[in-house]
């Protein structure tokens, strides 16, 4: 078998055997498929497709490409949850502790991914003391003894996909939904759990800008989760908004905290709900309408936060941040408020836009070696359907370092006004 | 400029500037765009295509990564010729000499190709004596001197092509009639001629298998050559069955010498005088009709001869050559006849068959690095046409190692019988 005739093969148009895939992953990742190689599958495949086999042959190789997380001592059916990212997507915070509360294990790995604002795992890391290093062993110890851990994802997990992202990033390669939904599922699959729900979003702060694509992808990844014997669902999400008010790292720990305490944004609280409903009809084999009954239980009647609290104290964090986030968390040194520059009605407060501000502020990072930081960040005051009057405070932006003209002029463009005097 | 942004936009279906080509040209001959970014818009250009001028700027900025030979120190208006490569085209040995009896100098750079048989260059060297490795000054000197050089082509011409190309062969991406026609051209432009001459084959021993897409690539060679400023045209000639009665080194050449002499068969004959014939006419400004007519002339009436023996003997090469070639260029240690196993009418005596024959008796070389035998190859005594009885001989096949029943099946398979008794 030779690396330039599978390519020939995809580029003619012609299915790829789960064979010829496993041999191109395997020996790329071990270095003897060079990277131009590679790369011009990629392309072949941006251009061809997969099909659903190929897709999850592909998907296997690269999750059999490195360490495979055996969760196989937590009792119970494990259920992970994964975002495709979106702004202000603090779900993680808050559906890993109410399923827990339900008696599902949930040992989560999460990234520390590039974008606008950090991953989960630079969320958490914002609260004083918390500990993200977790090796597998003790997470398995910590989800037995407590229901819930969430670890950064260790870089032995899917070497394969690591490096074929990389690749794929600097050849105009990324955006193809097969290698989108193998990268995401070698990456759920190899960490071990049971049964997946996929949280899709689409539209301007999202990676797929239509639904449809959304739709595709969703379709795919669960496609390749069931033909591999992992229970996975999806959820289709518009990220036209940012969900919830708060964009950037500990701003997204208040508002967790807010959401478990019973409160916070109908929106965020709404999208947390039918996530944790769909993770625990998975975990529990439950209906749909009494699960998420049970999820909304488990926020108002304080079991979740106690899940959160738990968990933040047997990975060293301040426990302290339930009671009193603002106080653990810190704030930004330097703020600004942004006010309405005329009358109206808000329209839109659009996602990108407001991502593009946080990441200016210095919520995310550019490049894997950046900081983020943990304190940048954007609250929103008005979001659409707000009526707001000429001076009205919009939101607020808080950072580290001094706020930059260019986050001003971001958030600036993200309010979109409608009707009003000028 | 970043190398990924212009890969997507190919990848989009959008037309690169020529600014935007040398960029990726230059930077990925200098090193500094990696493999991996190539191989990914050499795919994205396979299934986008290039226009003409997208075509025409990438050729000039390969022709231009390297030395660029200047001709301009030989009187006249400098022809030169191409062949994308058939089984048993040994024009150049004819048309070089033909062309340049008409006063026309010819000054030109051949390839030692990968292939069935070797490159023109090869065949030039299983001469005795002759070399090939001209300087370029020593080739300027010569052609103002006796009209007429063949030398190996200098490795610091095109060097982009070279690496281009390379990584091309391992990624799938060599079909492409852009990138093709670039590959060639930017050599030719980068040799110096002030006219080219394209021959452009299609069939089984062909590259470019149909004559639609031999078209293509003709077309697209003329519009980047006429672009540039050198005068192009492209004759098109199908390579069902191999070019004359000899494929391999020593037995071209010795075929060639045939023709020179005012004989040898016919269809390499009209084919040599059609390709001298366009030659004549752009290097004299000739009409068509009467440079066939010159071109013939000079076949019969011996200058042609007398102009390859100068060349032969201002190389290096035994200029016995021309009176006595068996004798001169020696023959295979080992032989074999094919002879006819039922009788009938050959209706084709393959060309990809014949020079995958002549291939495994040793006449061409799988890797750069190997060495071609002179001495290999296959003699045809019939071709299609010809009416044979069982027992006839078919043809003969040369090695300087003991005949590859591998070779036997191969040329076996080439004769394709019509009609007849079993």
């Amino acid at each position: 078998m030779r690396a330039v005739d599978i390519i020939i093969k995809k580029r003619d148009g012609l299915r790829l055997t789960a064979g010829e895939i496993r041999f191109f992953i395997e020996n790329y990742t071990a270095g003897r498929i060079p990277d131009e190689q590679a790369s011009a599958l990629a392309m072949a495949i941006f251009f061809r497709g997969m099909d659903y086999e190929e897709t999850a042959a592909m998907t296997l190789a690269m999750a059999e490409s490195g360490k495979q997380v055996d969760l196989s001592s937590i009792r119970g059916v494990k259920v992970d949850k994964h975002s495709t990212g979106g702004i202000g997507d603090k779900t993680t915070l808050v559906v890993g502790p109410v399923t827990a509360a339900c008696g599902i294990p949930v040992a989560k790995m999460s990234g520390r991914a590039l974008g606008f604002t950090g991953g989960t795992i630079d969320k958490l890391e914002s609260i004083p003391g918390f500990n993200t290093s977790v090796a597998i062993s003790d997470m398995v110890e910590q989800v037995n003894r407590i229901g819930l851990c969430v670890a950064g994802q260790t870089e032995e997990l899917a070497p394969a996909d690591k490096k074929l992202y990389a690749l794929r990033d600097i050849t105009g390669t990324v955006d193809s939904i097969p290698l989108i939904a193998a990268s995401i599922m070698s990456k759920k699959i190899a960490a071990g759990a049971d049964a997946i729900v996929l949280d899709v979003k689409y539209g301007s702060g999202a990676f797929m800008k239509t639904k449809e694509d959304a739709q595709k992808l969703a379709d795919t990844m669960c496609g390749i989760g069931n033909t591999v014997g992992r229970k996975t669902l999806a959820v289709l999400n518009s990220m036209e908004e940012p969900l919830g008010n708060c964009v950037g790292n500990s701003v997204e720990v208040a508002e967790a905290i807010e959401v478990l305490k019973g409160g916070g944004p109908a929106d965020l609280v709404s999208h947390c709900v039918e996530l944790s409903a769909n993770m625990i009809s998975l975990g529990l084999g439950m209906d749909f309408a009494a699960a998420e009954k049970l999820a909304a239980e488990k926020l108002s009647d304080g079991s979740a936060l106690g899940k959160f609290a738990e968990m933040v104290e047997a990975q060293g964090g301040d426990p302290e941040v339930c009671a009193d986030p603002e106080r653990v968390l810190g704030k930004g040194a330097f703020s600004r408020w942004i006010c309405a520059e005329k009358d109206g009605v808000i329209q839109k407060v659009d996602a990108y836009r407001t991502g593009m501000a946080a990441f200016t502020l210095g919520a995310g990072r550019a490049v894997k070696t950046d900081p983020a930081d943990p304190h940048a960040g954007v609250i929103l005051i008005a979001k659409s359907g707000s009526v707001v009057k000429k001076g009205d405070r919009l939101c607020l932006l808080l950072s580290d370092s001094p706020v930059r003209d260019e986050a001003v002029g971001f958030i600036k463009e993200a309010f979109v006004f409608g009707g009003g005097n000028e």
